[in-house]
């Protein structure tokens, strides 16, 4: 993939303002939308089962993400995936927490039983839980013992992505992004990111934004997606990172914002195997 | 209307410290809680069936707000409007999406319908939903084509205070307020408002707080809000804009709690018709 | 107590990471998360029937926040509690609004009857309601009657510690907390505090994360973590205060995620009685 293409599918939601539709949880949702907004798309929160299909149906991209999952919400994000499915709308899934208790394991199988997923984004102890290797999801980090283990995190990654025919993202030190053929590794990215609440789900909403943007380069967008948070993390940490956290919180926003294609393509460090 | 009305108005709020209720939304929840502090009032978020009409009954204002409206919050809305209406408590309604979905569409009726307005804000698109003229909204956006057709924005509004005998604001480039009788039109502001969400949402509460505090002048304390709104939003760029989209949110804040009666009569940019 | 307490157990959040469960509010759930991981501990919030007791149960603590309680909520507060309680995990809890409707009113009280708490922090106004001494919470803020009654307030909040037989905190200009034995006396913080929302919850939040690191020392652990809070909103004011409310709200996780044993030894400012 070359550098450039980054650039290109940025411009590309710039141009297009997707609308993307979240069904989220309420912890970061706040983060969800400005992240959104900044990268230059325009998101849209509904989770309500009455609306939850007919706003599917006027937008770009659907992310799913189960931080703060509910019975009331679990028929919507079905309800809101076969809607995404039906128009060819791309689907993005944030198993947060799963492998943390049965409710959220069980609602992981059934989102992938019951919508078909265009991008899976988790982190390792989400990812080997939904490839049934047994995590030790921590809440809703990964666990130690899941960090540690980095060596087959890149098959574990492939493996899923061909099981579930769907583009496969494992975020982490290295961000890895798998379509089950290609795989990409993605070496930006700051420990500060670790320390801020809603950095995957943000994340999520960006994998959204570039999918709804450029529906026929999934993969590509999908990287796009997490090198632009990588890149953004980066530059958070040089300008404001040793202020503390919030200063950092607000930095980030600051990057993704003014993110453009001559940034991603300065700074972007990642190779693909 | 003077110029120095609108800053008895901001100094009332501070005197008084009216308790602003709000029944909202959880995307933008936090920023509504701040600008209602940083203005000089006091917010309580509560929308359990239980106690929404107590907890009205003790406030000075009541704010609506459908952004995340579901089954469970709209019968508390009701109950809360008609407690405030029994009592004479301002009600403002932010019909959030007015326009994306059936769903959206019938609570914003009903809600219109069963509860008496002293304030109805939103965009374009949903304005124009709500006075029956078709709307295109887009998610919680307003359409291209609304925001085009500029010339007959005016008389939407004041027909439509009109015909709900309430006060009608819509938010945009330049917002409009009207009684039916006096119309103003607001000039301040900055187009980076757009790209941070809840920027309505804040009108909103600060509306609820500027009527909460001046219950006999509505028309003046709702203009009084959305100057204040944008002048903030003029300051919040000047001071912080060019590093992006998280500093700007912050200045914002910012703004808005240092806001004082000179500030407003010195930047405030408006006429009547 | 010593000085030096408060920093070993600063020291031991951040050796051991435990992991915070909330069941709290939507409006500064955000906040509650990121403090959380400023201080050093992980944050879970997870309020769905199905895997409340079940998070609890791997958690080092329990923090339940009545912010924006509902019918739906309430079951799994109780769930959570009991789970804590079954395995000697420590309870924090909010009272957020006691006092300002019979729901909220009830609930504390069902809260408090069948959950074993640990402690229990809140505002003179919703500590009055729990002791029984009929309080003037307005809306989610102490009354200035409640806030004018100060020389009572040291033996309302031991006699209260003393009847639920455990530790009891009224913030406010003085923080106070009691196991009903001894009473200390925290006089840090800043009156910016009481400008944002949020503030009460991030210290329920602080000493659910230094319970759960030291859970042998619930006393000292409570107090450590409302010094935490207040020398955090000095540092704060001092460094961005006079910018306004956003300023002084990013400052705080600035101050609070750089906080250190010596900065905690240097500021604290507190007397024991």
């Amino acid at each position: 993939m070359l550098n450039k293409e980054f650039g290109t599918l940025l411009n590309q939601i710039r141009e297009r303002k997707p609308l993307i539709h979240h069904i989220t949880n309420y912890v970061t949702v706040n983060d969800c939308a400005n992240i959104t907004l900044g990268i230059g798309a325009s998101p849209v929160m509904a989770d309500a089962i009455d609306e939850a299909a007919d706003i599917t149906a006027i937008s770009s991209a659907l992310v799913l993400n189960m931080g703060t999952l509910n019975e009331r919400t679990i028929p919507s994000m079905i309800a809101a995936g076969k809607s995404a499915n039906a128009k060819g709308i791309p689907v993005v899934l944030d198993p947060v927490g799963a492998g943390a208790s049965k409710f959220r394991n069980n609602t992981a199988e059934r989102l992938m039983t019951e919508v078909k997923l265009s991008v899976l984004r988790g982190n390792i102890s989400e990812i080997r839980f939904m490839v049934g290797l047994g995590a030790e999801t921590r809440g809703v980090d990964a666990s130690e013992r899941d960090l540690a283990d980095t060596s087959s995190a890149g098959e574990v990654t492939k493996s899923l992505a061909q099981r579930l025919r769907c583009i496969v993202v494992v975020s982490g030190a290295v961000d890895i992004v798998s379509d089950g053929n290609k795989t990409m590794y993605i070496e930006n990215g700051h420990p500060m990111l670790g320390n801020l609440t809603g950095t995957g789900c943000m994340c999520s909403s960006l994998i959204g934004a570039f999918c709804g943007a450029s529906k026929d380069k999934l993969f590509e967008a999908t990287a796009a997606a997490m090198l632009c948070m990588g890149v953004a993390g980066e530059l958070a940490y040089k300008k404001s990172g040793q202020l503390g956290g919030g200063s950092f919180h607000v930095a980030l926003h600051d990057a993704v914002s003014r993110m453009d294609a001559a940034t991603l393509e300065r700074w972007g460090n990642y190779h693909e195997a």
